[in-house]
């Protein structure tokens, strides 16, 4: 990105957050009724479903029996919390989720640890994020803590959907849409928040693969002035049409990148982390930073807080761009490049293709036959370690 | 935007063609059924509702007796359109619309003329467009001419829907959704176009408004790069906080631009005029180029095309920003600003904010009173003119 773009997209992320900030509480009524999950209305399933067996889930195929329904009206505020048998919503064609994209979502986990206990992993993180997100659609925010309880009594009452084994886990679904059903483009007068469950195996069901990424110079992610750092629906869409292109030709997720000097922004669906020795010889772990253009991940914050508890590396969040990665590559001082996310935690890249030339990335120089690099590894035992009850920390929360 | 940005907005545009003709082939099979009108299966509604007054209907908030829906899977191609009752759509809490905003839409409307007959606008521009946009989508691409013929006979079968008077018609709602009811970012393998109707009255129910701008420095609609140039769901529900926010202020519409030279993108969601005389002294009718930022709508490729057939002026689309719009207010040479667009026609803009200070764009000189300056009233006596069949122009369509 030139300079002079540079100095813009810090001004634009300085006064959206501003403006975002302003607007969410004209939109947001203190008045009105919050999310309570005391007052939580339950309807079972009279037909629950016959579990799959969980070697042959595919992710996001399945799902629990049970779905978290709240409502939400401006006048009215959040209605009561409804847990009832998963099935089809009713929503008139005219609602604003499906002509203007009036959607945002989260995605976290529930484990259950080697002594059968439920775990979720810094749930707090998604609910402040989907609260950014709502804000973003000119949606109220709401309780995150109470969203949280009303997320734990949806997986207690689906509990035996939470498979067991390291690598397993519910994947959690909350989402938030405008049901608004007249046409126009303007604020929402009605919305629901929903929560669905889906078992899952393991991202790497034989131990890590390493993927190969294709530097997209046609498409852009996000933009200063844009949306990259809220969780909407608007962001995902437009992914799959170059994601298909890159796969053509030969590569499995795209490398997002901005401007003229190919700023890295994120992989896939991933937060982008590079490691390596930077041209000062310092030993650095890298990713770019919140400029209001990149998703505030949960596993790249916790990344960031790992690495820093463990010393010995500088640990930055900054502007990088793929100049500077080939650079590296060249000079043999590139020695790790990996995605981070819910879904794998980390994904290990093995080569980025930039610019008509691949670049090849190192894993493990100590193993040949590793799909991982030592950082990557260390970071997802450790993660795995603390979402799985085995490593004692904060970020593990019992669904007692 | 800086000289380098414009190149590179340009390379993008030229290459994001390219790919997406390509992805177009991948996502589409010729030799699965496409959309068929002599397939069409209907069934009636045994509660025909009844008719609104004409004089009470706001937009987009009531709805005909019916609906025309035809499924689409990646296996089976395009399904028998069917006319149904207009009711609420069946939607697994799982589909890709409400997570990714796998979603576009076009809008038109049928106009009743003064023989009774009903006439379409150029809806073979809407479904071009709806093409480009589902194919963005990485969905298949459909025969527009057929989905035509099935829009035709669902204002054929809700023609008690289309009111009489100038000024009044129904308004059509095509929309595509993906169904596909899996998580995960990834194509869809099903589908679902849907359109919908609804009676509408003028937008300026008592003669031209003026609205005033607000120029957003802050967000930014779209980016090269990016899907300004698809009618998707994932341009729209950002604009609506910063609408709000500029609502706040005092203003009706926002002046979207991008760069640090603020060049003119669109106005709300319209696209934009400035009539003025340029720096050369000539008499100029300028609108922001076709670069893959802005939308291609179907009432601007209307207004270039008659305003070069009368002859007298420049006809330019080009990059204009607003600075040169600020200096041509200061030096008395705006003539007129409007927004452009299938809802309104035409609107006149009176007053635009930037960077502080309020410039007031002329209407017209000769009419204080006047709220449309002489060519956007030119511009919308002509278009409306053909549209309720006063002015013969193959741009009108009768629905027989």
């Amino acid at each position: 990105m030139a300079p002079s773009l540079l100095r813009l997209a810090t001004r634009y992320n300085t006064i959206g957050a501003r403006l975002l900030h302003n607007t969410g509480k004209v939109a947001s009524s203190s008045a009105l009724p919050n999310i309570q999950s005391a007052a939580i209305q339950k309807t079972l399933t009279t037909e629950p479903k016959p579990l799959v067996a969980k070697e042959k889930l595919l992710f996001g195929h399945t799902f629990s029996d049970h779905m978290l329904t709240v409502d939400w009206t401006r006048k009215g505020g959040w209605q009561k919390p409804q847990i009832i048998p998963y099935g089809p919503l009713s929503i008139d064609p005219s609602a604003s989720v499906l002509h203007y994209a009036f959607e945002c979502f989260e995605g976290l986990k529930a484990y259950r640890d080697a002594k059968g206990n439920i775990r979720l992993f810094r749930p707090d993180k998604n609910m402040t994020r989907m609260n950014s997100s709502v804000e973003r659609l000119y949606l109220p925010q709401f309780d995150g803590a109470e969203a949280i309880e009303c997320i734990k009594e949806l997986v207690r009452t689906d509990q035996r959907w939470v498979p067991d084994g390291k690598g397993y886990s519910l994947y959690i679904r909350p989402t938030v849409i405008a049901t608004e059903n007249t046409l126009g483009v303007h604020a929402a007068n009605s919305a629901k928040l929903f929560v669905i469950t889906s078992p899952c195996g393991p991202y790497f069901p034989t131990g890590f693969k390493a993927v190969s990424l294709y530097c997209d110079e046609t498409n852009v992610r996000a933009w200063p002035g844009g949306v990259g750092n809220r969780k909407l629906g608007a962001n995902y869409a437009p992914s799959v049409a170059p994601q298909a292109a890159a796969e053509k030709k030969g590569y499995q997720q795209i490398l997002w990148t901005i401007g003229e000097d190919h700023e890295l922004m994120e992989v896939g669906t991933m937060n982008l982390f590079v490691y390596w020795k930077n041209e000062q010889g310092e030993l650095e772990l890298v990713t770019p930073p919140l400029d209001g253009t990149i998703l505030p991940g949960v596993t790249r914050d916790s990344i960031l807080e790992l690495a820093r508890s463990w010393g010995g590396i500088k640990v930055s969040e900054r502007k990088v761009n793929m100049k500077q990665v080939a650079k590296a590559s060249d000079e043999g001082r590139l020695l790790e490049v990996f995605g981070a996310g819910t879904a794998c935690v980390v994904t290990p890249v093995n080569r980025i293709h930039f610019q008509g030339k691949d670049y090849v990335i190192p894993l493990d120089p100590a193993k040949p036959e590793s799909q991982a690099g030592p950082l990557a590894a260390r970071v997802y035992d450790t993660l795995t370690g603390i979402q799985y009850g085995e490593i004692e920390s904060d970020w593990s929360v019992l669904v007692d």
